[in-house]
């Protein structure tokens, strides 16, 4: 194994720029202090992005996503991680909200997209697009192109899951660099990355339901899949 | 009176578009959790901010400052405050360095302009521009226009120091329209908004003085004023 995280596991393969993700049933919240874990949490996630990411390609966005291997397992392009995760939100919710005094559900008029440098150590800090270039985290051509790609994720994203009635408040991305310095996406985009609210009840159908002890976790994620993978 | 804050009181006068503003000896520092005072801070910050002022209007920086009155008054243009208080750093320091773990006195490569939004009650959290903007506490053409501002004073600024023996780490800087919508510089530009470092022995010029309990604030500020109203 390559690298164990808090809900994914890394193989190296005997082609040195592929690896194996495996999805865990692992669930972490509150920088890994709140822990869990269902059966199906794994599958359901790596399905889900599996069904994104070829579509997120065929958009415009370069993906690290190569294939899905199986139930837990996918194939994706070995990428060196920029150490600079990027939210964006459609709606003020969580840390946002907490932050700022902003009611949960608040509609934000222009797009938000937040940067935090990637360390646990440090409880992934807010940080913004000069602190990444003055420390040497990311370059500025690199920056600009994440933020493109962050909105054009968004622009597709959004009204794919409003046409299967879902709300996408937020969602986190990662992005890495390939050996020629192409930036793609990484990571996942499931129900621990974004949060998904029911369009016609607002029900949270996302991690809130774990980190917030709401119950239905599993119910919720398996709807998730159902919606995504639903043909409109 | 028409508004006392931590250090500063502002008064109304016969003429509406202009305020008298005063200069507390009071210091505070932690969001108000820490209080002091000493005699002479009023003084010392209105001659320092008068000094300057008169110079970055001379460089091309509009700010509220119209004419020193007295030993701790300024008449000032009334202006609608931005709520967004701007963090302009070269070195790094305070809450930015223990957020993101940089030894303090690490340069940075690349200035770094931080935004937070002034809000006593929320500890003035950090922000950025999007937030600012779809919260609808600036709009996109003033939050340009700041950040052309904060570089500018920061390109007159560092130097300005420089020649002076003193290292100027980070400094905070407010900003107000005018009626016809013109960005202005507004509040102060002090040891109690900078981080000024001696030249020679990274000796500590400023708030930090109070905040650390380090002693020998009086001197220090007053060797400030002494500096900043050398010519060089």
């Amino acid at each position: 194994m390559k690298y164990e995280g808090k809900a994914k596991r890394v193989y190296a393969t005997a082609e040195p720029g592929e690896y194996i993700v495996e999805y865990k049933d692992d669930a972490t919240a509150f920088n890994a202090q709140k822990r869990g874990s269902w059966v199906g949490k794994g599958a359901t996630n790596n399905a889900i992005t599996a069904h994104l990411y070829p579509q997120l390609e065929a958009a415009g966005v370069p993906t690290h996503f190569v294939r899905r291997l199986s139930d837990t397992e996918q194939l994706v392009k070995a990428v060196t991680i920029v150490p600079v995760e990027v939210i964006v939100r459609n709606v003020a919710a969580g840390s946002f909200s907490k932050r700022l005094g902003i009611e949960e559900g608040t509609p934000l008029t222009h797009p938000v997209v937040e940067y935090c440098y990637k360390s646990d150590a440090l409880g992934d800090p807010l940080i913004n697009t000069d602190t990444a270039l003055s420390l040497g985290w990311a370059t500025e051509p690199q920056l600009l192109r994440i933020r493109e790609l962050a909105l054009k994720i968004r622009g597709f994203l959004t009204p794919y899951f409003e046409q299967r009635g879902v709300r996408l408040i937020d969602f986190k991305l990662e992005f890495g660099t390939l050996p020629d310095g192409t930036v793609v996406l990484a990571d996942e985009i499931s129900p621990d990355t974004c949060r998904f609210w029911d369009a016609q009840t607002n029900e949270k159908m996302d991690k809130d339901r774990f980190r917030r002890d709401l119950g239905g976790i599993e119910d919720a994620y398996a709807e998730m899949l159902r919606r995504v993978t639903t043909e409109v």
